[in-house]
């Protein structure tokens, strides 16, 4: 269909292992583990979910070879892409082949708009074969529509009963697998026979509890991002004479810079949880950023690497109430609405919102650079809501540690030279050809995925365990999607979703990179992890990321 | 020394193989090969170079085993890195060792600032085993200081003298070059025994003429460029959200997009060399990219991927004048010059200067969005002048682009949803591990140096040809700096140097793409090279890029 490298060809023939518990997929069956120690469903939770909040974790056991009927399953991408999404797919449609040679899989196009509209494909061997072990989500697309209203859900419902779909399998983060969950709960009360089966994945890994080690894509991605931050400390190390400010995607949680963190020991990276606990302000950040470049300028050191999780601005207070009255006056307060988008110059628009603020989050507006706070005024979201991500966060600090240290410089505390570069590593690391690690885990999740909708489980999130272990001794479970459910607030509303994992600042990785990190700033203990290796060395092309290692016990 | 990932520990071990005619390096030896079909030397070239305007390229060749005296070498690397240049070094430590155990190697620190401050460390066995074939050009640094003055050059000649000196390499680009080749005459016009031996770097990959085939680091950057660029593609494949405005590095020339447009299959690569010669204005360029997305558009795709190499600005006429008519206002006009430093707000600060351009220029400038205005005026490199390289093109075909579509969208001619993302790919494929391909060439590029002392041979360059044969194939040469250059106009005087090497616009490379690029334009035929690799497939981990392989008459 497309045209392929020489390496994507190679990998099209890749042959991802599967754990020994999947080997025989034809003589397995789900297993009630009872008294496993899940958080237990809230009070709050369970009456959304009459029909799916008494479901018990299961695990994948071998006994006897039985009879397997064919199945119709639909399957679909949601949300931003991750690598490995492929694998899940080509796993899913390979344990169904096994299972019954007769069963069909579905991919429904777009996201779950493909769902609501009725727009599916069926995905064959044949194409399939195009797309074995490769990334990228564009096989059947994806999308980020939600089914969220009664006429979406009676849609969703209309369009699996249609194509009589035995299962749907959804591959997606937090909010597609709240989806999967409400999905299971409707369909069942219902009457709908379509059981419903969720997937992990996320490169920004927040979606792991105690049951899910991980989400697919995060160790591809951390991987690839490590690499490119690698090369960029090789090099600064080399021309000595710039400071790089890395963003890193990840939205609001830290994982992806802590995981890059500890791949390749930048000078600085922030966590955007830490600064939320220590409760620090911009003031205090930079001037600690401040602090190290001083130091390091001390040493004749004029370079160095910073890495930033895009999500950071959002864990610091003043920028919170700022977004916060931003939101309020550009999207509720028309009156205003309509007066900035009719003043046409810059400066005169930032001027007219700073008139508007509380006296705080007008000396925060006022800090920030024009061209963010554009940024800012302009590219917001279909709600008027400011846009976060969209926020170069990158060009902010470093406007704002150049400013503080021309004030260090003045008053003879700086004596260093200050040239910052920005960069941005994001979408580069969303699509790529996933590591042997994301094939293999993603293959298994969807051989997971087959044996519980055959099983005619619904509700459950389809689970691949002890990924430090060696991929033969990986265990096979799945979990009640409603066991991962809390009451949140969403747009002014209380919703059952699934809660993002943030960094959690007593877990090992973290404890880690707090210990080295202040070597990591004055010594330039620089570590270049390299491209993504397929072939050679199996503790390099087989190898996982630090996070896993660290938080399963393998400390290094 | 630096802390090494795992990646980085098995590529220390890792043993470029040699040209068979560099294997038995105590046998070698130059021979002259005369009547072969350089350019001949000009008539302004040759009395600038009076002791070395008669040397004639060499070949190696394989004789008797003879007695090789210990030799006293130095290394500089010259101006932004590339991947390989610790190979080079190691091939000529490695070649040295080999000739006489005895012989010493001294690297000079941060660039040629260390030959004119007497500033050197040896490189032992003990430091250089911590480099190979790693990344980067840290063991010794670089930096961009010309030898260029009376003083200076009488400095270099103090240190060498000083050291006792054999023989010095100078790792870089044209300009290094250049600069090689006025030492070497500058030490042979005084007695000066050492001889001075050339090595051809850069990633642009404008260094290259009928005996040079490629400059070391090419291979690596591209790669690692198109790595990058086939995952942003596959990316937006599937998110079908964005268009990717992807500007590369590659100063001047745009052999790195063109390679890397062979290599990936954009839907649209700029090549400035041609916008030049076809004479297109800023209008045109943007109308043609338009055009484009509007086609793409009607076939219900809002996304894409654009390539633009960074020199692009000056290849525009009206650009060209623009940045002349800046460069005079801001650097010898100093009346203005303090004007607009006085002037605080950024807006009259543009409208001032806008004042004082020519209507032509005026026009020009008032198209240019307002932040890239601003780095026009404030970025300026010593001198006063505008930093072409610093400017964001990306983010200025972005605005462009969008400001054009808009119109076409009220003319009711285009009918998309028009949202960019802007990506620069530059400072990540600098110090990256070497390729195979440029740790092996680098390899014996420092091989055919030693030999090159070893011999008393001054004003060469170091070359290895055949390069699309298998590397036993490869053969090694040497050529005559003198045979580079020409007389060139440099900050108002006529200077001799190495002429930069642009696209040819009839060469095999751009013929192929221009073949190509209007189906890439409409239809997906994205390919993603992926990371590069080191070990598996030969057909992967030894590939050498699509330039050097057309360009040397394997067409694809």
């Amino acid at each position: 269909m497309y045209a392929l490298s020489q390496l994507q060809q190679v990998r099209l023939n890749y042959k991802p292992q599967l754990p020994n518990s999947l080997k025989n997929i034809s003589q397995c069956h789900l297993e009630s583990v009872f008294g496993k120690s899940l958080s237990p469903i809230s009070s709050e939770i369970a009456p959304l979910f009459p029909h799916t909040n008494h479901l018990v974790p299961q695990k994948i056991v071998t006994g006897k070879l039985t009879d397997h009927l064919p199945l119709r399953v639909g399957v679909v991408l949601s949300g931003g892409q991750a690598p490995g999404g492929h694998n899940v797919i080509s796993g899913l449609y390979d344990a169904l082949k096994k299972l019954n040679a007769n069963s069909t899989l579905f991919g429904f196009l777009d996201g779950p708009a493909g769902i609501i509209n009725n727009k599916s494909i069926e995905i064959t061997e044949n194409l399939l074969g195009q797309y074995r072990n490769q990334g990228g989500f564009d096989i059947i697309g994806s999308g980020r529509t939600k089914i969220e209203s009664p006429e979406q859900f009676a849609a969703a419902e209309a369009t699996v009963s249609s194509m009589n779909l035995d299962g749907l399998v959804v591959i997606g983060g937090d909010d597609s697998n709240t989806n999967a969950a409400l999905l299971a709960e409707y369909f069942t009360s219902h009457q709908c026979k379509t059981n419903v089966v969720g997937v992990p994945k996320t490169i920004d890994g927040d979606l792991k509890n105690g049951e899910v080690e991980i989400s697919f894509g995060f160790d591809t991605a951390t991987k690839t991002y490590s690499d490119i931050i690698g090369n960029i400390m090789r090099d600064a190390l080399s021309a000595k004479k710039y400071y790089y400010f890395i963003k890193l995607m990840g939205r609001s949680a830290s994982h992806i810079t802590l995981e890059c963190a500890l791949q390749t020991h930048p000078n600085i990276a922030l966590i955007a949880e830490e600064i939320s606990d220590d409760k620090k302000n911009i003031d205090i950040i930079v001037s600690e950023i401040c602090d190290i470049i001083c130091s390091r300028a001390k040493q004749g050191k004029d370079f160095g690497v910073i890495l930033i999780p895009e999500g950071v601005i959002e864990f610091i207070l003043e920028f919170q109430i700022l977004i916060n009255e931003l939101n309020a006056l550009l999207s509720h307060e028309k009156q205003h609405h309509a007066k900035i988008e009719e003043i046409v110059s810059k400066d005169e628009k930032t001027k007219y919102i700073s008139e508007l603020l509380s006296i705080n989050s007008k000396q925060c507006f006022q800090m920030i650079p024009s061209e963010i706070q554009t940024q800012m005024l302009i590219g917001r979201d279909p709600h008027g809501n400011v846009q976060v991500s969209k926020i170069e966060t990158e060009r902010l600090f470093i406007e704002l540690v150049a400013f503080k240290l021309k004030d260090l410089k003045q008053k003879g505390i700086y004596k260093g030279s200050f040239n910052a570069q920005p960069l941005f590593c994001g979408y580069e690391g969303r699509s790529c050809l996933p590591s042997n690690f994301d094939c293999q885990y993603c293959y298994a999740l969807g051989h997971v995925a087959a044996l519980l909708i055959d099983s005619k489980a619904t509700g459950f999130m389809s689970v691949i365990q002890d990924l430090t272990k060696s991929v033969d001794q990986w265990t096979a479970a799945a979990i009640p999607l409603t066991s991962l459910m809390n009451i949140e607030l969403r747009h002014g509303q209380l919703k059952p979703v699934i809660t993002k994992a943030l960094v959690n600042l007593s877990s090992q990785p973290f404890l880690n990179f707090k210990k080295s990190r202040n070597d990591w700033a004055l010594k330039d203990d620089y570590i270049s992890p390299g491209p993504i290796q397929f072939f050679g060395p199996s503790q390099i092309s087989d190898s996982i990321t630090q996070t896993l290692s660290l938080e399963k016990g393998n400390q290094q």
